[in-house]
């Protein structure tokens, strides 16, 4: 998926909100917003979105002088979910349709801002969003696929959003192996990050080597090209993979939810809808 | 009220906005936004928004060739109110309590975006919006003022919107003067968007003489200031006016509804909620 002109102002506020979290002051946030709006000349529309991320967050980073300004958001939102865990995992075991359920958990890690909310919302939270609607839901054809695959390529998306993953592919019982960021990028998942949900527990964890908040290909390891290549089926999770991977004919399933106009549209949905939509799957 | 952070790319988002709405192609849409991005900088976080409103808006104007890009949905606006106006008349004159219906309708007038909606719509939208909850409501210190006041200065905002102001002149009965902008921005109501809507049968209208979507009060003429230092009662309509007129200590009621969140936060209401505020009025 290209940039669309929405994403530019979008770029503007994720500058403004980091610089908030990290609690620059508002004359630094504005200096940042100034070098920002000089950079616009520099966005390639046919790019994906998360491909310009890179440059916005490294603009953010030097503004910030913190490297990973989301570490404390991450290791809370881990914290959080793990609270969970228990329960969740005793929910899906008691399931009639333990992989179904896992399923919309997995989706569910997605919509969950787990930097601001209490483990006590979290619950009452993922409650209300088990009852969403959802815009895209090719689910049979996901468990039809995955009956037929011997192993999986599963690419992480959110700090936190990991421990959900966790459970999905505990339910799966499949060989996983489970990508990562390869540097730390807004609240995505790296090594360290996955290792803190306990992912290395239940499948092999590695670095698809792009530090792009997304899989730009041509920017990951040979090795990691070489396992998206031969992979059976592959499960994306979140919009920045679904941003840089939308194009691919690969046997993908995307399991996001749409958060943004662009994306939305995109994918033929509303803003808010849950998503498990196949790619060029046949 | 002074500009926020938040304001910086909001106005990117307005200037996407209005580039859509006159068909400008994607192309040109991003060198404006190039061209914007490269003007944060001359951006005062004193000045009030409405303020830097007009350099944007000089820029948009520079890009689309047109000194009024929202003409044609101003036109469509007034249309649409005056075809709801037989029947909201009819529905005040049938009221218990006229003037307090005349004030629901006014603000509510504030909340519609003529430009999309259809006059049906309209309809079952004024019958939601009438059900709103409301942040503040100083309606009884309004109308104590009024009926100690002899005459009204009345600051328009948006054109359609006026329809719903010349309702509650006639339900008011008092001597209005009813102040316009000097030039077409955005769809604020200018003298000649008054006229369609049919103000000129109730009121005295004029302009401030200043041409932002405000009422940045050392651009207006003498004589509007000589008006607003002398009114007993001032309306003020709109987010614009507020933010202009915020901090001044005359006898103004703030009738909007706060459409952002940096407007709802300064009023100290929640984001949607209409409001009826006494500035420093005792």
């Amino acid at each position: 998926m290209r940039t669309f002109l929405d994403c530019i102002p979008c770029f503007m506020i994720q500058a403004l909100r980091t610089g908030r979290l990290v609690g620059l002051s508002d004359e630094k946030i504005l200096r940042l917003l100034i070098d920002l709006g000089g950079k616009i000349k520099n966005i390639k529309l046919d790019d994906p979105p998360p491909k310009t991320a890179v440059m916005v967050y490294d603009l953010i980073n030097s503004y910030t002088g913190k490297t990973d300004p989301f570490k404390t958001v991450k290791k809370q939102g881990t914290e959080k979910a793990l609270a969970l865990y228990p329960q969740l995992k005793k929910e899906i075991s008691e399931s009639e349709d333990p992989l179904g359920l896992a399923i919309r958990f997995a989706i569910t890690g997605n919509v969950i801002d787990f930097g601001i909310s209490s483990s006590y919302d979290l619950e009452s939270e993922i409650q209300k969003i088990m009852d969403q609607s959802f815009g895209r839901w090719d689910e049979e054809k996901f468990k039809k696929a995955v009956a037929r695959a011997d192993w999986i390529l599963y690419l992480g998306d959110n700090t936190g959003e990991t421990v959900f993953d966790r459970l999905l592919i505990e339910t799966l019982a499949h060989t996983v192996t489970y990508v990562v960021r390869e540097k730390p990028i807004i609240n995505d998942a790296t090594r360290e990050d996955a290792l803190a949900a306990g992912l290395d527990k239940t499948a092999t964890i590695i670095s698809s080597g792009c530090a792009a908040p997304g899989t730009v290909l041509d920017q990951c390891t040979p090795e990691f090209r070489e396992l998206f290549r031969k992979a059976p089926v592959i499960i994306s999770k979140g919009q920045g993979n679904y941003e840089t991977l939308s194009d691919s004919d690969a046997p993908i399933f995307f399991f996001l939810k749409a958060k943004c106009d662009v994306v939305a549209r995109h994918l033929g949905v509303i803003k808010g809808d849950l998503v498990l939509a196949s790619g060029h799957l046949n």
